[in-house]
């Protein structure tokens, strides 16, 4: 698949640094690698530390440990081999880059795409299947996390005990760090998780990831603790009504800016659309952001296969903030939800064990 | 002292993009940023996710909620205001320098040397307190972890427990992916949890650490599940003492690369330094793995203030692995090790509740 498009491309030889790309490419995970591509052969370079974990993973390179630059032994492997190579200039540093160039300068080209980005983001089965246990997984810890909300205990507390349900349910790790926001906090987009306590009469947004076979799910819902004023509902019903919207508008041929629109415009018949300042949504796959971007204007069209988090919120600073988040598979027919949990308007009993789902 | 060095150096603007810089310069901790600083303001560019976040947590710089680029409005800025700006060009990508270089071409050039990095090497008294108190947290699991051991259990579990035990403990997460290494994954020098379980008999390598009020910690023990054979015991006081004497090389004016040598010549001596396939150490702070690099040849210097992991560890393939690591702070008069718990040999009792610290 690289090779095809290697050539289709024009390109003889490619130098692949970027983690989660190498991990795609040939199943390595360690932290240190250089994988160097060329049409015949591919070779990993990565350190000492990783000796052992690089013969058990890798799958279609030859592996190399470097005495002291991977990098650098990989670019070295490419000169002696290519005529010229290209790299990823989203994923190289200026830094690096001087260091590959010290090599052998005029040697080493910018890809005039993000070809592996682009491969990567269309799923193959058995990546939308791991793509699909953790978007399950996490749907699965939702349901076990509800119950235990009290009003008064910390969002720490309750991150802790969702990151060590995951765990025992099998996840390798977060995919990224749990974000418990309540009361007023709620209003902050990327709330992490603090010393804050569950409020007796307010929202509490969840968004939260796990890692499940190197796969991160994302997914967010907004609880009610207690009563919720009449202008609270009537946000949340906005925002659900946008995130629903948005859904139905993924399939194949759509492009990202309509299905960002198509949340949009709900909330701007609501009077609420200034209050939704953030994109739509974002690809997800062995990284928790990845290509397309489905936000306002872009015009990348959907494709069977790709995976895309929905995900409209709106803040009101100091006050409350809402904000809903499926994952959604594009399938050749139209698309799939793959996060299978309610989204149903929610009050829970500030201080009972009692969870009331009312709509 | 920013803005010290950078007239010291001559540089008369520079962009930060790199996160923790940003965070360690202004207190923002979003997971977007572009600050502008000039000798006169500086000026923190974020989005509309973090409005309300940034206007709480920055200090020293007025914030400008980007309505596209964070990026590119900040090189604006500094295009309007500023003959030339500087760059890093270790935390800058390529394809970041184009579309700096877009907005004002031959404006931007690299810093000659890693000004902040440098800056960040030294921890201020306020620093050194909390990286101590994550040091500190650390010690405190590991010693409530122990205990929990059991052969059979599986990595994950354990690494579980010890990532609950940390929130409950005030932790706002992991500062890595906790290393659970059992058995001979122990010869993995980073074999991340796994269903494997804890042996009947063999090493188990614990490699974690804490994020506390935003500093990391780091620390390994190895210990070892039921009897262990003489070889495995003559292994463990190599490595011991290795580590002893790395700890005992540190004090202001040594270059790493002597600390490095500590270690590992007292490895030689005992006919196992091929199996220390890594480094001996690196500095800590708000990144895990910060500046200075403790390697073989590093000329730098070290300077009060510093903190530095030492590590040294044996990896035999497909039998075992022992590392041991702690923290240690650089103090005028020496050093001082933050990992204040024991690494005496430990052989933990298989199937019971008792651990045996022998000597």
């Amino acid at each position: 698949m690289l090779r095809r498009k290697m050539a289709e491309t024009n390109i003889g030889a490619l130098l692949v640094t970027h983690l989660p790309d190498v991990r795609w490419l040939c199943g390595f995970t360690g932290s240190n690698a250089a994988l160097a591509v060329t049409p015949k052969r591919a070779v990993l370079f990565t350190d000492g530390r990783y000796t052992t974990q690089a013969r058990e993973e890798t799958r279609g390179a030859r592996i190399s440990i470097a005495k002291h630059s991977a990098l650098k032994e990989a670019c070295a492997l490419l000169a002696e081999r290519a005529r010229r190579a290209a790299f990823d200039p989203q994923h190289t540093t200026v830094a690096e880059l001087d260091l590959m160039r010290s090599v052998k300068r005029g040697f080493f080209v910018p890809l005039p795409s993000p070809l592996i980005a682009t491969l990567r983001l269309v799923k193959d089965a058995g990546e939308l299947i791991r793509t699909e246990r953790a978007a399950e997984l996490g749907c699965s810890l939702f349901q076990e996390i509800v119950p235990r909300m009290r009003s008064g205990m910390t969002e720490i507390a309750l991150a802790a005990e969702l990151e060590f349900l995951a765990r025992g349910m099998g996840a390798e790790g977060m995919s990224f760090e749990t974000i418990v926001a309540s009361g007023p906090r709620s209003a902050l987009p990327h709330g992490h998780a603090t010393t804050a306590r569950l409020p007796r009469n307010g929202f509490v947004t969840l968004d939260f990831g796990v890692i499940l076979n190197g796969y991160c799910s994302d997914m967010t819902r907004t609880v009610h603790m207690g009563r919720a004023s009449r202008e609270e509902r009537a946000a949340y019903d906005a925002v659900l009504q946008a995130q629903t919207a948005a859904v139905d508008a993924v399939r194949p041929g759509v492009a990202c800016g309509e299905v960002d629109e198509a949340a949009r415009s709900v909330l701007r018949k609501a009077g609420l659309a200034r209050y939704f300042t953030h994109s739509t949504g974002h690809g997800v796959g062995l990284e928790i952001h990845e290509q397309p971007r489905v936000a306002a204007r872009q015009e990348a069209r959907l494709v069977p296969g790709m995976v895309i988090t929905i995900e409209p919120g709106i803040y009101l600073p100091g006050r409350f903030g809402i904000r809903i988040e499926d994952m959604v598979a594009v399938t050749p027919s139209g698309a799939r939800v793959l996060t299978q949990v309610t989204k149903d308007w929610m009050e829970i009993d500030a201080g009972e064990d009692r969870t009331r789902a009312k709509r």
